[in-house]
């Protein structure tokens, strides 16, 4: 951290249709660039901004969690001589920022980072939710927040596939690896992951894990309806786990249907954001 | 209906946040547009297209219902000798009229109409439902759908005014007229209006009444939400109805939030679309 500044964690939520995913890219509208560019604006500083969970294109957010080092002088000029102590609250500055971005993205809360904290490096889990549309009729209205589902599905099928992912596993059969990246396991340890039925023709499952590795929910959710719907068995799914290799898994839902809903801290580091 | 032809009921359900409303004008994106365009596409014929309740800008349906006269021998030619006749459903015309129309309109059901049907003049009753987000942080994702209230409202205020508008009455305070229409009563029997709170931070607000005037339900939104924030009392909502004058009514709520959801028509006449 620059001498002279001070972390701020920024609890965002957004709706990640019209972005190129979170991560700022040259050339393209992610979330990382209108936060930054927000930033540019309302403070006159260049940041850089790290988050606890990078969403692909079309992920979306209500929890992601995002810090950046901003001038303390800058902070107590606006926000008054506590803005530069740890644990402090800037509902302004949340404020002015979420007005600043537009109706995309939300951010709902600012708060002065306790010492030692890194929104990506200190979060202890994060939890995803995946919407699945499972009425006959898609309705346009959800279209960029569901995958819709043409044909029916087997919930208890899907219920018992999804407690296999329960506990620690090598999740080396549902991740993306970019192609200069090594072979190798990919232990992840998953202390959730439900299949529930909140109404109106809704199949939701969510998923905690002390991390995830690229598409792992997607790669995930992409299983779980192959087995709802008759393609795999429940414990197929164990042996899927076993092989730890990509190619015998089913293709990754769809983007829209994601959503970050929470990231787990230490409770010194600041504890649950969700 | 033109000698040859046949008429045919579509249920149709779609996205307004793209549209400028319903029905067809020049120069503009509307969902009556886009239908005709996709049925010209698919048979060749430029037809007039009848709704069972015009929709504003930014207003969505999951239920709306639409007569188009289509020729019989174009139906009889791709659908089979049966499509000829009234009361048959045609499920493979509304899944190609769908496909030819993109994600933001979908038609989830065509019926060769029972004689006299009339989309608009045979309806008996149409069915709304308001999405009002009352969490404190808005969901980037619903901001085309819902209105986001800053201020914590009170629903059993709000219960109250709404049974105050169960029955016939004359709801010239809730209805936008045209400039040149002439003044009067507007007359209509609300069969239902129930505030309900599905979850997650939502308020949900079901009216069903025998027709509607221009602006009829978001006048009303406007107005239980002026109650639910202590603005009104429940009581005055009695005395606005008694008015009958609209200068005295808050604001209309805003487009996104507002949904039509079924339109009933007699039972002879097709029974209930929802």
């Amino acid at each position: 951290m620059p001498a002279g500044a001070r972390r701020v964690a920024f609890g965002v939520a957004y709706d990640g249709s019209g972005f190129h995913g979170f991560a700022a890219q040259p050339g393209q509208r992610t979330v990382a660039g209108e936060l930054v560019a927000a930033i540019r604006q309302m403070t006159g500083q260049q940041v850089a901004c790290t988050c606890a969970g990078r969403t692909d294109a079309g992920v979306h957010a209500t929890a992601q969690v995002v810090h950046v080092d901003l001038d303390e002088a800058f902070l107590v000029g606006h926000y008054g001589s506590e803005a530069g102590s740890a644990g402090q609250e800037l509902p302004k500055l949340a404020e002015s920022l979420s007005r600043q971005l537009g109706p995309e993205i939300a951010v709902w809360r600012a708060l002065v980072a306790p010492d030692g904290f890194d929104a990506r490096r200190s979060a202890i889990a994060r939890r995803y939710r995946y919407d699945l549309e499972t009425a006959v009729r898609p309705d346009p209205r959800r279209r960029a927040t569901v995958w819709h589902l043409e044909e029916p599905v087997d919930l208890a099928a899907m219920r018992l596939a999804a407690d296999a992912l329960l506990g620690e596993h090598d999740f080396a059969a549902f991740c993306r690896r970019p192609p200069d990246k090594p072979e190798g396991p990919i232990r992840r340890r998953v202390v959730d992951a439900a299949c529930t039925t909140p109404g109106e023709g809704l199949l939701r499952f969510e998923i905690e894990s002390d991390a995830f590795c690229h598409q792992m929910v997607r790669s995930i959710v992409g299983t779980l309806v192959a087995v709802g719907i008759g393609r795999l068995r429940p414990s197929d799914v164990v042996a899927l786990l076993a092989t730890a290799r990509r190619a015998g898994a089913p293709s990754p839902a769809p983007p829209g249907g994601l959503c970050l809903i929470g990231v787990r801290y230490p409770p010194a580091l600041s504890g649950t954001w969700s």
